[in-house]
């Protein structure tokens, strides 16, 4: 394996993950090198482009920490994320669609009763949000455990917030005997994504405009069923048509409805998909640690 | 846009670019899209999967700092480097080939006179390197620059090291008036690239081996010609076949011939390709700064 040119190298280097002993890795890897390399050939990708692509990424990766996540951030802004669920939640007929999860999400976030305030001291107007978690069947799930999480008025989730002293618009709640959920927060409103790093600079040098459409993330969890990622859209959003991250269904539409005293009321169902009812393509394939050292035994 | 699916989003995403003032990034991006929604589709990427993907590239950007370039790593042991390189520098017959730059190279090294040691300390056999810089008619070429840099006898660049107090086994000289230099160093020996990174689990995911065959980097400038960035390596290496970053061409073999008095001599003549005389494809687009922000008026 010498002398490899640009036409030759591609085989060699597919070539060197023969002994690769997890089948799906060496699949994944084999089109993944596949790829980058037609891409770099139709393009006559030059060293100076190749050099700014390994900054940009270098920079991509600097921007995470634990508030942060750029590379889900570039990830949405190219279709991959929304993509990759498209593929994944292909559903019956009558669940809730599923969405991209973003960069936002935080684990462990403070459990509330139903009917608590969410919103914790965000900036916003009142909005009181209520559902019911149900099965396909129309079945209500009692238990299920609800992640919510928004931006404030302003735009900003709680950890775009520097010196913040407790988590703000997200919280976990659970549904009652009856399926149902109920909690207070602010209407939630269009917002930019952000732009203060590479994904900001990709959005600038294409033209692209950052903002996503008013919404509110859910993440539902519950005993027989498939976790649910999704967000509920404004439906008056003048963005709905152009989202930053390709995300918006016209199923997970809703009506923030205003209310005569102040502020507006929500109310949306989620119907989840029954383990078993349609197999995702992703539980075909154990794919758990495939490039983690200490996967390999 | 809404309602987007695993077959709809591609040509959602690149339409998204129609406005990007530059033609050459609006070209590079939509082939970067196609072919990477390609490889998802390809391999029914599930959610999991592309949560590994982005810890990997966040892990391979939190890894570089400024003596390290994880990303560049990367890129040369799935074989784009040497792709990029080859297509770059397709030269006429004669001229010294060039291979991957790697990640070691640092700039601002210090100068020498022809004669000196560069190794400035470092651990190794001694070993002096001698050559002629020409061009492809055999015209010697006084004053061309040569950044030269190299592991040392345990296989590590002096920036591996953490608390080193000065460079070694890298400097840079100038060729004399009969296009002559020469230098001392160490004899260079076949080392692992780094595996304590995210490339590292890569490759023992893959049963891969890291290492690379002996060898000495050069770059070269000179007026009039275009830069060279080659190695110089050692004939009798055993991991020539194998090289971790698929850089090795029969053209760079040189012999470290042993001498009477213990030590080394290499020979290497470096010859340049005159500008103009045959144009790579990299020099037909204007591409310093496609995704910078200050780029765009």
């Amino acid at each position: 394996m010498r002398n490899l040119n640009q036409h030759t190298i591609t085989e060699a280097v597919i070539e060197r993950f023969a002994d690769t002993p997890s089948p799906r890795l060496k699949r994944i890897l084999t089109h993944l090198v596949k790829h980058m390399h037609d891409f770099a050939r139709e393009v006559e990708l030059t060293e100076d482009e190749w050099m700014q692509g390994i900054e940009f990424l270098t920079r991509t990766g600097q921007k995470c920490d634990g508030n942060r996540q750029e590379f889900i951030l570039l990830s949405d802004t190219l279709g991959l994320s929304m993509l990759t669920v498209a593929m994944n939640h292909d559903k019956p007929e009558g669940c809730t669609e599923a969405t991209v999860f973003g960069p936002f999400h935080v684990d462990g976030a403070p459990h509330y009763e139903n009917g608590a305030d969410i919103a914790n001291g965000a900036k916003g107007e009142l909005c009181e949000v209520s559902g019911m978690v149900r099965g396909i069947d129309g079945e209500p799930i009692a238990g299920a455990v609800l992640d919510v999480w928004q931006a404030d008025a302003t735009g900003h989730y709680d950890v775009q917030y520097e010196a913040l002293a407790q988590p703000q618009n997200r919280g976990v709640l659970v549904s009652g005997p009856d399926g149902r959920f109920n909690f207070r927060t602010v209407a939630a409103v269009a917002y930019p994504i952000p732009v203060d790093g590479p994904v900001g600079d990709m959005l600038r040098a294409t033209a692209r405009h950052p903002w996503r459409p008013a919404h509110l993330h859910f993440m539902v969890r519950a005993e027989g069923y498939e976790t649910l990622v999704t967000h509920v859209f404004r439906r008056d959003d003048p963005y709905l048509d152009s989202d930053a991250v390709f995300g918006v269904r016209e199923s997970l539409l809703g009506d923030w409805v205003p209310q005569a005293g102040g502020g507006y009321a929500l109310e949306f169902d989620l119907v989840l998909n029954p383990k078993g009812s349609k197999r995702s393509v992703g539980s075909a394939h154990a794919t758990r640690g495939l490039m983690r050292s200490e996967s390999i035994s």
